[in-house]
């Protein structure tokens, strides 16, 4: 479907709405902690002021979407339930008293007399989000946005429109109380604009894609603007010679079946020769159990009865209860095939074997190297970080789980009293170099 | 010349050329500090016993080159001396005798009992190197990739290939003696296979290309790996109304003609009104002195006389001995400017108002904001990196002068001893996200 979409030329409408932001960021970007805070406390109230509006215009979303031929899944991501919008609520406070990520002082240096560099975080700029359905997202992603000092444009999937708008109404009518400028959240309802976004490289920083495989392939292809994010979640389990079967059975059984629609989910298991009987017989019918159908290579089929994996199901992502199976020689064959096949999200080891545990880590470049325990564990809020706009799996910082943090950058300030270069190159004056100590 | 090329695909003779290094990676990476700083050393020993070779080598290069159509510039950027070379070598001696930046704990936290997270800095991987001429570039780029358990693929102009061939000849002969597979370095001599590996994104995690702001921007445009380095360098002075203007003529002077083909190098001078009389009637005799072309926007005309700028001189790198001016209102006009025709590299502000100068540093978005000294100190060696592969003009980190520790990227470490998730969605486990103190 995106193959033959071309990114259209942004209008002047469009080109006059980002402008606004880009001014926005300006005063934004230089609002201190604790109005920034403050801002985001107000964001909340107003969205619980205007509650029954929101869910109004959800309900009718959905009722337009029903008439459509609109998926299960995705209809059922876009009701958004009075609970689900209050823990939205919720989680924009929470998000307002975390550690501010801004003006953290990484560098401090006296390069020579008087001459003070300093590395200090900054936030990025102005931050496109382009997402599928999920209209809690919205309030989720600006809250972020705006706790470290950025601006959102923002575009979620059409079916819910109605609910996104009334979403950003009530943000930005928490920001018209707050000492930040409301054009600091724009929300683009039409999907020329948002592909259109993906021409602004000067005006955007980075994009933000949250949704199908399809939709984040295609942006990645199609812009300039640095993207953070993931296509495809391609996690394994490894399952060593010297491991303990029931930690096995039970971390792989969790790692496919707690939530398979999630990107941390395995779909591969890979294991050691000498324990793939005792596993197969003993896990089999557990998965069975739980409905997950087993897709095995010729070796695991000699184990137990199963569906062949054909060579496509070692690079699939299912986002199912499906899991592809392979016996390996060794833990070298497993990391040559995580090499081969994995998405670099996250691959984990079931071992007792210390030494094996750490080759693995250290060998698989993944953001996310587990040792006995499961892979759904690669989350920011379980990682601690109180909030994540998203999982990077790209081989750069940010990756894995992305939180506040993830949304600054850093900037070099270097103060002089007009020290030159050529003083320097002419060995009039010399390098010191000496860290200062805070 | 390159919008009409098309990115070949790989060959096979290339594929297995970029698969050994893919496998020596997996050693490399694993190879402890002290042995990566003596690989250095041994590679610096190897050049050494080489000379005579590497030298010879480039005087053929050089000859050919003479026969050929090619500048001045590029003529003497392949030029390699003695000292040249001995300056090269010294700088691997220095490189080995940096910090090592892998290895280092970010992150050190229990997420539940005896469940540890760590974040660790890893190298990232096989970094191509895509340069222009410059024989040098091979010997420190080596270094530095070594140095941070990366693995190098490299491709020089072809007016070096038999110095670059020489070159990485001794460097291998080097590894050969050290405990680092030799594979780790990796020579490409023609420009069909350094094309071919922007299509490798699997096999290739980082490209570096070093050279003209047209091939930095036909790499950017045409490949999927993340690329580290900046077209354009277009970076300006800001002479504010309340300023010394004698510092201001000294420091405008010296951004501008201490190296005018460094990116540093300032392309327009923005002054403010009250003070462009007095800057322009004093510094102007000065530039001309030192054969600086001054082009002016109709106000600067009316104070001294001088060609007059066009819209594209704003937008224009002129790494020769060019300048451009325009007149501003205020700061404001200044900052604005700046965002629109700045490359996010190094703009700086003269000014004795500490106001404006915090908030024009504040203000301008690029990687280098400077107060009252020259823009020519954005350089990883002035910044006491002690090294530097380039300088990052992106949004995202690395960017500024890149040192070492831009060649590393980070990865999450998860311990447990059978943890599942389900376990805390149910509510019968909670976390508890304790830092552990180092």
């Amino acid at each position: 479907m995106m193959d033959s979409f071309v990114v259209p030329l942004p209008d002047d409408s469009l080109k006059f709405k980002v402008n606004n932001v880009r001014k926005a960021f300006l005063k934004t970007s230089q609002i201190a902690n604790k109005d920034r805070a403050k801002a985001l406390n107000l964001m909340a109230d107003a969205l619980h002021n205007n509650m029954e509006k929101i869910l109004e215009a959800n309900k009718l979303d959905y009722q337009l979407a029903q008439k459509k031929a609109i998926s299960n899944a995705l209809l059922s991501r876009l009701r958004l339930s009075k609970d689900k919008l209050l823990e939205g609520i919720q989680g924009i406070r929470e998000v307002s008293r975390l550690n501010d990520p801004v003006g953290q002082l990484q560098i401090h240096r006296e390069l020579a007399d008087n001459l003070i560099l300093q590395r200090k975080t900054v936030p990025i700029g102005v931050i496109g989000v382009i997402f599928e359905s999920r209209p809690d997202a919205v309030m989720q992603i600006s809250a972020l946005a705006i706790r470290s000092g950025n601006c959102v444009i923002l575009k979620g999937g059409s079916e819910s429109n109605l609910t996104n708008t009334e979403i950003c109404e009530a943000l930005k009518e928490g920001l018209r109380l707050s000492t930040i400028d409301e054009n600091s959240i724009c929300l683009l309802t039409n999907r020329k604009d948002s592909m259109a976004m993906l021409n602004l490289e000067k005006e955007i920083n980075l994009i933000i894609p949250r949704g199908s495989n399809e939709l984040v392939k295609f942006i990645q292809e199609n812009t300039k603007i640095p993207v953070l994010g993931h296509a495809d979640g391609i996690c394994h389990m490894y399952i060593d010679c010297d491991s303990d079967i029931e930690m096995a059975i039970k971390v792989a059984l969790d790692s496919k079946i707690q939530y398979p629609a999630a990107c941390n989910a395995i779909e591969t298991l890979l294991i050691h020769k000498d324990v793939a009987n005792e596993f197969l017989t003993k896990a089999t019918p557990l998965f069975k159990e739980n409905n997950v159908q087993l897709r095995g290579d010729e070796k695991a089929r000699c184990f137990v009865e199963m569906a062949p994996a054909i060579s496509d199901d070692w690079g699939t992502e299912y986002l199912d209860l499906i899991l592809s199976i392979k016996i390996v020689e060794d833990i070298d064959e497993a990391i040559r095939h995580i090499e081969v096949y994995g998405s670099r999200h996250t691959d984990g080891i079931i071992s007792n074997d210390i030494n094996n545990a750490n080759k693995f880590m250290n060998s698989v470049g993944s953001a996310g190297v587990f040792h006995n325990c499961s892979t759904r564990f690669a989350d920011g809020f379980r990682y601690g970080f109180g909030a994540e706009v998203g999982i990077s799996t790209q081989a750069m910082p940010p990756r894995g789980p992305v939180g506040l943090e993830g949304l600054v950058t850093y900037k070099y300030f270097l103060k002089g009293e007009g020290q030159i270069v050529e003083e320097f190159a002419s060995g009039a004056k010399e390098f010191k170099h000496e860290n200062i100590i805070k």
